[in-house]
């Protein structure tokens, strides 16, 4: 392949998912690498350069055609400094030159993000939430990430860890939170907590995509399942709202699947719980990009950083 | 007197504030209305109106030196329409062109606003957020209001309805809100909740001020009391500061004159509940104005809308 090509990736629990980018940000291949023994900081750091590595000779691109890569991370991540506070479930990462480490080892510009905020930039740029100047976009999976857009700029705060929906407390009390804290949205509505509830209500084989099919079928049970999910949800959403007068609330992941009875939950609850003004103005979007969403921000991230 | 001048007024519940403000906008002079019988759309208006022509002529000041009036009131208001949606007590009130409508009562220029954010912008020019970018300002009173600074703009939201703190919810399920919804911050630690749960301690003529002199004085009830109603308002900006990544929270109005314990109680409390690089950034700050906040704001209001 010739031509000028980016790099996108987002990492997650059980895979990294490599894609190249071409000038116009669509995607040209695709690979997916099994992240699960990339269990310590510096098997996480090989891993990361080792898929790169592969993926471009596997794609027969030329280095120099490659003008950055941009690479999605589930924790908190200073962006402009290129640093990762931390990750779940790699155990001594604490404060990581991560794009430092990767430009010495793969001798190209690196760029990392929060991936809820590349999810969110491409939904913005490219998705659902095109358009609206105020908008917030979430990432339902083994965390809840989300993604703030204010004034169509995505809004980081200032640690760039503005976004967190997924730490909204919806009880005084209630289950402990990965986070340090309880009550969370994240400790009622993550995947790993929603699928043992599906697992007592399903048996224990049932994955969360079988939930959304029996939804879609119209099983009682499972329209009861994702009601509440999409009452946790619509709550969290309700405060969110309140507070900052949305124009859209996008909602992507693998739990976004479920559809319409999860989305017809999450607005009712915004009309009874959010007031009257907000709640009207609202709307409750599904993402567009589906799983590719992270990667895609991933290349908008290098295409903008390259650019100043 | 002479030289130009601006009149300011904040509506409450029980009493109407004006202020004649100078051209540095300091407070030349002050006065107050008993709004009790303000209680239909045609006497608030007429209250309104009767109540600037008194001051004015009270003042001996010349209409001609007189720039503008602003005004701040408790509900929401589209301040560039001069809009104000419904108001609180006010029955048959929906949707008032009130600066209209006033400025062919008095022939002067009328601007109106949300009275919470009038406080805000006050505290960000003159108080205790100014230099801060990222910062939310509440009021606690009879309603919790709140006014949102996004890189150092007063942030309205695509209604002006941005800000609401005080209808963050607190819980899945709890006391009946003003606002329709339930379990709101407001419901718990609005002054006409907080006062009801004080009679049943102090006795039934126990005033919000005593149980604050209460707790100066080391009472173990008092500082109790003011504790709970600190972790109610920690957990609602627990929320928020997860989402906004805030600087700062500065917390105004009659209640946070129980000063240090509700402080110290609403710190703890986000650092125990939001995530942690978050919790460590936020400062909590008390308002610096007083109950002077929201006429200054108000005169920031119309020197703001003049210059355009």
């Amino acid at each position: 392949m010739t031509g000028h090509f980016i790099i996108a990736i987002d990492l997650g629990g059980t895979n990294l998912k490599c894609a190249l980018l071409d000038g116009a940000l669509k995607i040209k291949a695709k690979s997916s690498f099994n992240t699960r023994s990339f269990n310590s900081k510096q098997k996480l750091i090989d891993g990361l350069a080792g898929s790169v590595n592969s993926f471009i000779s596997e794609l027969h691109v030329s280095g120099s055609s490659i003008l950055g890569i941009g690479i999605g991370l589930p924790g908190p991540v200073d962006s402009l400094k290129g640093i990762v506070h931390f990750l779940p479930n790699i155990s001594g990462w604490r404060k990581v030159g991560l794009k430092k480490i990767l430009e010495q080892r793969l001798g190209l510009p690196v760029f990392i993000d929060n991936d809820a905020k590349l999810m969110a930039l491409a939904e913005h740029e490219a998705g659902s939430a095109r358009g609206y100047g105020n908008v917030l976009c979430l990432t339902l999976g083994t965390g809840v990430g989300g993604g703030l857009f204010i004034n169509n700029l995505l809004y980081r705060g200032v640690d760039n860890a503005a976004g967190e929906i997924g730490h909204v407390p919806l009880n005084e009390h209630g289950p402990v939170c990965g986070c340090g804290s309880q009550a969370c949205l994240e400790s009622y509505i993550g995947n790993s907590r929603i699928i043992r509830r599906a697992r007592r209500l399903f048996g224990p084989d049932v994955r969360l995509e079988d939930v959304s099919r029996l939804a879609r079928e119209k099983n009682r049970k499972a329209l009861a399942f994702w009601d509440d999910v999409g009452k946790k949800l619509g709550l969290a959403l309700s405060g969110a709202v309140n507070l900052l007068n949305l124009e859209a609330v996008v909602i992507g992941g693998g739990v976004a699947g479920a559809g319409y009875v999860l989305f017809k939950s999450v607005r009712r609850t915004i009309l009874e719980r959010a007031m009257s003004v907000q709640a009207k103005r609202v709307k409750v979007l599904k993402a567009a990009l589906g799983n590719d969403a992270g990667m895609i921000g991933a290349g908008y991230l290098v295409r903008e950083r390259l650019r100043k």
